[in-house]
């Protein structure tokens, strides 16, 4: 049995306060394309929220829906790689976002195993629903009372399992490759306990020459990955760091002050 | 205090039998240039073997050298990479030769700690002797009586430390590029017990394409590396697989197994 969040087109018919009354005061304007990233998407509260952020995003595209906004306690994510013959599924993971974008990654994610379980039989229910093959990022929303909704599923390679290039024995890269030339698929476990990968988002408007790695990268166990984008614009995607380890907590204390560190 | 294994430029004057009188009847011989997976080299036992391999190595390069045969019981190799502020080394690995050309590598090398130290030692001596920066591959003959002969520096990311891609935290590849630009280098520890590397040399003169790795990929740890070299030709380095594991004899066995099926 699947729960659906409740949504609403938005035509002109269509006003603030009708929107309020079905969804209530908090809810979502998403764009129905060219939405990644947080671009696509705004958080409403207020009427002049919601005129700003149509006005916002029809600029990226026409067709906006309203979505129930869902008070979820924690981000999770999983990746799904299928051929014709298997499926194998990564680690699942907590992702952190600010601001709408994928901000840190923490393999494998502070769930018990009941939600591990449910997100895994979802996750291969939903790639297999849609018939697809090769490699899917799938995020999920884990509510208080413990059950998930399945919030999107990516049919690529997905931010979230970057970290898997270091932390798992095959990456999300050659594992997508292989299920597409209908290859045996290599094995998704994680090569040490923990994992945690922090996107190195863009500090200023400008040209993306990186600065402040060099003390970073005294910390002789940091992946340092740079995107090489000619041009840095706050907030935009300019590269990641991995760090694995036996202890989540320095890692991740580790990876944050990197990330606050270097400038891009 | 060093020990130099006693050589003998070949010249019109030189004969076998001189040689034989000064070397022993087993001796070595090298191309001084454009020696590399034992095109250069040739061992010695008997006059007509003398001829024979003297006319083969002219061919690739004039200058020809007689070296001591030395009774070695094991091959070993190291890595070093260095720059103006620190030195770094990856384990020291055993290597089995087959033909004179590296067939298998072994992470870390099956010997004692004393063999280790030593060679460390001598590694890291030989580079900063040279004011070499950047990666160096260092290789080894073990003596019965435990000592160590320096057999060959290879100033460059070697055929020995292809294993690292995926069994050290930082390969010996991104640790070069460090060093040559004078950035922190990272950690070469290995992140699982053991590794094992074997080359796929070519099994055959025609086209370099890769037969019967369907089967081979079904081990879901196999890291499978082809270079897509047009040609192959018997003996010709076309590839390489790697496996990690905690139970050596194991991934040993596996691996050898895996470098049998895969033709190329």
């Amino acid at each position: 049995m699947f729960t659906v969040i409740k949504f609403i087109d938005i035509t002109e018919k269509i006003n603030y306060e009708s929107i309020k009354a079905e969804l209530g005061n908090k809810f979502v304007l998403k764009s129905k394309k060219m939405g990644y990233d947080g671009y696509g998407n705004a958080t409403i509260r207020t009427g002049s929220e919601f005129n700003d952020a149509l006005n916002r995003l029809k600029k990226r595209h026409s067709e906006i829906y309203a979505e129930k906004f869902v008070p979820f306690v924690k981000e999770l994510a999983v990746l799904v790689v299928r051929t014709k013959k298997e499926n194998k599924i990564y680690p699942v993971v907590e992702t952190i976002q600010k601001n709408h974008i994928c901000h840190t990654v923490i393999a494998p994610a502070r769930v018990n195993s009941d939600v591990i379980r449910k997100i895994n039989k979802i996750a291969i229910a939903a790639v297999k629903t849609i018939q697809g093959f090769g490699i899917f990022g799938i995020e999920f929303f884990l509510l208080e009372n413990g059950s998930v909704l399945v919030n999107e599923i990516a049919p690529r390679p997905h931010n979230t399992g970057h970290y898997r290039i270091e932390a798992c024995t095959i990456s999300q890269f050659e594992n997508h490759i292989r299920a597409v030339l209908e290859l045996p698929l290599g094995n998704t476990d994680l090569i040490k306990p923990y994992a945690v990968m922090i996107n190195l988002l863009g500090k200023r408007n400008g040209v993306g020459v990186v600065q402040n790695y060099f003390e970073t990268l005294k910390n002789e166990n940091l992946h340092l990955h740079i995107y090489g984008k000619a041009e840095s614009r706050t907030g935009r995607k300019m590269g990641h760091i991995t760090l694995l380890g036996s202890d989540l907590k320095t890692i991740l204390s580790q990876a944050n002050k990197i990330a606050r560190q270097i400038i891009l």
